[in-house]
Formats: C-alpha cells, structure tokens, sequence
C-alpha cells in the first residue's frame, strides 16, 4: 500500500521527540544545588530511566491493573531517593521533581518539523504517558499534537497490540493509514507487525555514552531520518 | 474556588463551538443539488439532529454497549434517508453525507477566540462526538485543541457523570481546576454538580427558528458570555 494512504503520523515521545536525558538531568542538578546534594546527575536519570520498562512489565503481563506512567515515575523516584539517601525533599518537591517528565525538552529539530507536517497529516502521540503527562510537556515546549494517544486509552502499555490498535481504531483508520514514528526499532517492529507504516529517526546521543543499541536502522522501515524536519521534507510538506 | 485555579477549558462542540444547522444543511443542499432531490435542507438538518439525543439514551441507560457517535449518526442517516424517500446515494456517497458532521463550520468567534484562550489555558473538547469526528473537524476548521475528551475515553455519553470525570482525570486535575464552557444549560448543571466550573455562551441561533430554550443563562454560572472571544477578554486572555 502506497504511503499516500497515510492519514496519520503517530510518534513515540521520550527519545524520539524529547531528550529526557538531558532534561531529566537538569532538573535534579537544580534540585541538588538546592538541597546541597552531591548526586551525578546524568547517573540519577539514567537509573531512573533503567526502572521504566520494568515497572510497566506487571501492567503488560496483565499481573496488575493499568496504573498511570506518573505513578509508576513516582514509585521509581522514591526508591531512588532512598537508595541514593538523598534528604530534604517535602511533599511538593517530590511532585514537582516527578515532573520533570512533564517538562522535557524536545529535539530542536522537533517543533519546526511538527509544524511543518502537521499541514498535512493528523500528528497524534503514541506514548506509554499518560494524558496528562503529554498534554503539560506539549503546552511546555510547544509540541503542536492533534490529539493524544497511547497507553491511557487503552489501559496498557506499549508493544502491547491493543495500544497501537486502539489509536488507529479512535482515529478511524485502518493501521495502514497510520505511520509510527520513533527512534526504537522495537517499536516500529511491534506496529509494522500490526500493518503500521514506520519511520525511524536516528537519536544516537538518547542515552548519551551508555547507548548500547538503536544508533540506526535494523530493518527497511519505510522512511528512515535524522530529524523531524528530514521526516517532513521527505513527505513533502 | 477562585477561578485563578483553573488550568484546563473544556468544551461541548455541537451548537457551542460550530454551528451544525447551517453546516449539514449546506452538505444536504450540495448533495441534493447533484442528486436531483426535492429537500428541504435545514429541515433534514433538523430532523436528523432530532435523533442524536434518543439514539445515545440506550448507551447512557446501560442497555447498549457505547458505540461511537459516528454510527450512532449513520443509523439515523439511513433511516431519514427512508423517510424522505431520497433516492441514487451509493455506499460511498451515504459515508461522505454521514461526515458531514467532521465538516462543521465554527461560529465566527471561535477560532480567533479559542487562540487567544489557549495561551493561558489546556484546551480540549468535551463533547458526545468520536475522537475521529473530533479531531477531522478540528483539522478542517483551525479548532487549536491541546487533546479530545469527551464520550470515547468515558465509552459513555453526557451528561453521564463518569465522562466529565474522566476527562478531568485524564487531565490529571480536580474538577474545580476544570472549566466546562457550553451553550447549554443542561449540560453545566450536570458538570457543576460534579465540581466543575462553568462558563454559558449565548447561541440563541443554534436550532433557527425552531430554539425553544437555552436562549440565555438560566442560572448564575461563573461566566457568561457571548462568544469565545469574550471569554477571552472576560479571563484576561
């Protein structure tokens, strides 16, 4: 099926569109000089990051109900907290250091790309963050989406199948019409699998020095770039 | 509450941000024209939009699983379409008049008034209509929503309680942080009773001729405005 079928561009976010490394790191480095911490910062987001996927795992074998990406960022934080035996934090410096995650940066070539193929295509995200999660970060940083999609909607957690399936399905198209967009060859496996369309974008400094995998294409996806707006001169937008 | 707590408008869209009457009358008249039919088209209008309310009581009573607004709209289009005896409409043509509600036009006041509004605040519609519905309309007409909410997060219809409560929830934010604007009466008092704030925008020419209510405000909501772009003055915007 050609590409002109393509109504819809859906986008991983954290490494994709946003550098969490990066802007994770700059918030505990703010929080430790206040707190007369001494934490390498850069160590404390990537362990915080390494927490991610497991903690999603229980939701995906279906072992526990759905619960919110913010929860699961809070449990992982307070563990950290302890482990690192980081003092001083109140109630609401927890919350706000929870989210950081709400205020991630975007790749700079992310919002002049965005808006230059959202003139032609529905641009929704198709995250593990909730709701409320994508819709601070876009207000934050200016990420111009149609809508949000993801995990909340369907109540699980990507590569679960229902989760790419039911964004399609509420925007009305067929998987065919919906191209995933994102930096992870997992991901873009998982949808193709579904009958998506893929674009991988090359984010070869996500983990900074500890990258291990994903510096490139493994598989002829259907359009591989460096940059959204690569990826929008591509489509000709 | 003050209002200087909100953070998020949400909206009803059918009457309040677009005006469907002239809209699916102008598709009916097109289609009508081509066909060769006989029709008054603001009476098809009316008419079909006369179905929209008993055909979401089955779903809201619990005696039907949610099923989403366009097919909702499409039973009542066949039905009229037996009704008036309106003949020569292929599959595709029956689709294409069905989405004439993804075509609505805004009031005047709403695109210029929903931007301004957006600067301050999340924006995100709280209507009955699909995500697909929603999302195609705001791609046609310029509505600059943050994310859609409403009946399909919910898989209910309003004024169902648990779908104004999901879409706050979604947003991550109390109802009293939540401001429901719309044109009618009936639909603040359900948000209201839940902690909502409420803005009523005058649409005294929604239904034409034939409006029997909701002309004005019937109680004494926390704003009450002409337009969108009074809203915009009225919160500073």
């Amino acid at each position: 099926m050609p590409l002109s079928d393509v109504k819809a561009l859906v986008f991983d976010v954290f490494g994709t569109v946003v550098d969490w490394r990066t802007s994770v790191a700059r918030e505990v480095t703010a929080v430790a000089e206040a707190k007369g911490w001494s934490v390498d910062a850069y160590d404390f987001a990537d362990r915080w990051r390494s927490m991610y996927q497991p903690s999603m795992e229980p939701v995906r074998r279906g072992e526990m109900p759905y619960r919110r990406l913010d929860d699961l960022h809070r449990e992982s934080l307070l563990a950290l907290i302890a482990e690192f035996d980081l003092k001083g934090l109140n109630e609401n410096e927890v919350e706000h250091l929870n989210r950081a995650w709400h205020r991630l940066t975007p790749w700079p070539d992310c919002v002049p790309g965005l808006t230059r193929l959202k003139t032609q295509y529905i641009l929704a995200t198709m995250s593990n963050g909730n709701v409320a999660l994508m819709v601070n970060m876009a207000k934050n940083a200016g990420l111009p989406w149609d809508t949000i999609l993801g995990a909340e909607p369907a109540r699980n957690y990507k590569p679960v199948p229902s989760v790419y399936l039911t964004g399609a399905d509420w925007l009305g198209l067929a998987p065919s019409e919906v191209m995933m967009v994102a930096a992870h060859n997992g991901d873009l496996a998982a949808a193709q699998a579904l009958g998506f369309r893929t674009v991988f974008v090359a984010r070869p400094t996500e983990h900074g020095p500890n990258q291990t995998k994903d510096f490139k294409a493994d598989q002829a996806w259907d359009r591989i770039v460096g940059g959204m707006d690569e990826l929008a001169d591509s489509l000709g937008c």
